[in-house]
């Protein structure tokens, strides 16, 4: 296996882009990460997308996307694990890099969820979970979230109002990023004011749907190099998966496919969770921010809320998430989110993340989940000057 | 990269398959597959599927098959590429074994079309198609392949009966393969008399819609000697994409896509389409067949219908084709197809064809098409034996 590294990155900002199809946001995101890396041409693209069949009646998005983007003829596929599509993208093409089989791959979330009709969307986002024993019955993508965080105070005794450092700590971060949805802070009361949506998940426990595209080029870091181009290493690479259904884990509290894939990861890169310089994390929801810090071993069991209430996970924390605001703050564009995570931790190890740039960082990671936890992809980067 | 061989096999039989879910049909492949090769446990599953969002309200089906087949915690993706989704599974799945980031990997085509509201299916089938200059304006997949079909006879001069040997083949070969949904023959008289579905293309110019699941376990060559495990080694392994939008196209009558990928499988393999001993083509309609006939190299331009009014498509001809059904007899689980084609490339290599064994072959290539010629994806295998 080839030693891999990140070339190049581009984003478009996450908004409602009424005015703009899959493809074209698609096209922006791949086009801005070629021009940075100054590739003309990529050997092949591997599209991170969830609901374009179902939002958008458009499947076939690896050949739709590399013609928009003026790359006809080359090699391009769909990948998707549910919220974790995007990142999952990023693995396969690391694959085909980091085998030899190509050297210069381009990997691309988008996704489409506001130019839809009422309730489409979160029919559509429910495919996410198991249609049978938890879609049919009528059971939401909140109201999945919402049992796990009822679990969670019920086992650990913690209030609703526990969970807001977590979405302060995002939209604080959220501010000074161009791209981000929400650019504003929030408050502790507003937090508690903010309507329920399904007990006890409130409005500002949820990150926002959206629209988006996020992609990386990846090429082998002996050939970046080479031809001197600046790089991102990526350290490691892995997933793993876990029953769909909540009511099949072992535990609904513990993501065993998060500690798996982190354990992998951290296996790959020869480190330690406190190794990390920060953390991009998937916060789609507050309780995923406790169960994700706690899976991939920064928290206890029960702990991770801890952690945010101690105000560990600022910029300046022990353990420091959603440094550009993070699914919450950024939005949720969710077969993209998981090239924006990875986007975000290159833009921090390049030193190009603003006012809120961690200052000397060396190693981050970025881990996307799928569904309730069922699909858990993680990236580990090191900075490379 | 490591050579890569095939060493277990599995398939559902193509039906309306209305008892069984897709996660059933999906671990049924699976499992046969593994225990064809003899292997526990693989160290990742990718799984081929188009439609299952649009129809079946699921995605995350890479964790949810893994988990329902018993492999939880195992790597697991979706790839989507249209109908060639089964064979971009595959392709895949080869990447990460010949590339060295693991050594036993499975991979499965699955599609649940029949357990649907009327007029779903057609629409969801329309997705593989350009959604805003195709889909949006009532053109279904059958009127896409209609509009080849009478430009096809116009320029070249065939009448629509010219085009009968494809389905008559495909149905004679069916007859013995216990796994096809129609074991039987056709007459030219019923494919004359057949009612015309979006003219010229008549009902049984066209592939049925079907449930399946067909799903192969792929391992390094070498590892596959030194267990002593029958294999059929992967000779080449290729893709290529072109505009989705049919009139975007070069030529409306050439698939360049197919052009590309063949070549690149040829090279690849070190061989011309004369020393293949059969070719498993994409025969969704009669017009297809002649076209990928073509684009393959079996043909010169207008002279792929030609090839099969000579007889020279049977078992005994000059290219064998659809030699246990192909998708007009075997039937077309879309996502499944292209995993169906290798298993049955597999077979013939293995001399496990049954009465439809074409006798000492060697050499034979599985070519799987998303859209109406959008990603072609392309495998050659050879008998190790």
């Amino acid at each position: 296996m080839r030693d891999v590294s990140v070339v190049g990155i581009g984003q478009t900002p996450v908004r409602e882009h009424w005015d703009k199809p899959l493809r074209i946001l698609a096209e922006e995101a791949l086009l801005e990460a070629l021009a940075d890396a100054g590739i003309e041409r990529p050997d092949a693209i591997w599209i991170g997308n969830m609901m374009s069949g179902q939002l958008s009646n458009q499947e076939n998005l690896g050949a739709l996307v590399a013609d928009y983007a003026g790359f006809r003829g080359v090699e391009a596929f769909k990948v998707e694990a549910a919220c974790a599509s995007g990142a999952a993208a990023f693995r396969n093409a690391y694959l085909a890099v980091a085998g030899g089989a190509m050297d210069v791959v381009a990997a691309c979330g988008v996704e489409k969820m506001t130019d839809t009709m009422g309730g489409e969307t979160t029919a559509a986002l429910a495919s996410a979970a198991d249609a049978v024993y938890e879609g049919e019955h009528g059971l939401s993508f909140v109201g999945l979230n919402a049992l796990l965080m009822q679990r969670y105070m019920h086992e650990h005794g913690y209030q609703r109002r526990d969970f807001a450092a977590f979405a302060l700590t995002a939209h604080r971060n959220a501010v000074t990023n161009p791209n981000a949805m929400f650019q504003r802070e929030i408050s502790l009361e507003a937090f508690e004011r903010a309507k329920t949506i399904s007990d006890p998940v409130g409005l500002l426990d949820s990150a926002g749907i959206a629209d988006g595209a996020a992609a990386a080029v990846l090429m082998p870091t002996a050939m970046a190099h080479a031809e001197g181009l600046p790089h991102v290493r990526i350290r490691a690479s892995a997933s793993a998966t876990d029953a769909v259904a909540v009511h099949d884990r072992r535990d609904p509290l513990v993501l065993d496919a998060g500690v798996l894939s982190s354990r992998r990861a951290y296996s790959q890169a020869g480190i330690a969770p406190t190794d990390l310089d920060f953390f991009e994390l998937h916060d789609a929801f507050t309780i995923m921010s406790a169960l994700s810090l706690e899976a991939a071993g920064f928290a206890a069991r029960g702990k991770g809320v801890q952690l945010a209430i101690d105000g560990e996970i600022g910029l300046d924390g022990l353990v420091p998430i959603a440094t550009m605001g993070g699914l919450k703050a950024r939005g949720h564009p969710v077969g993209a989110t998981g090239m924006y995570q990875i986007v975000e931790t290159v833009l921090q190890l390049r030193g190009e993340a603003g006012p809120n740039q961690i200052e000397g960082c060396r190693l981050g990671m970025a881990q996307n989940i799928g569904g309730s936890g069922a699909n858990i992809v993680t990236h580990i980067f090191e900075r490379m000057n």
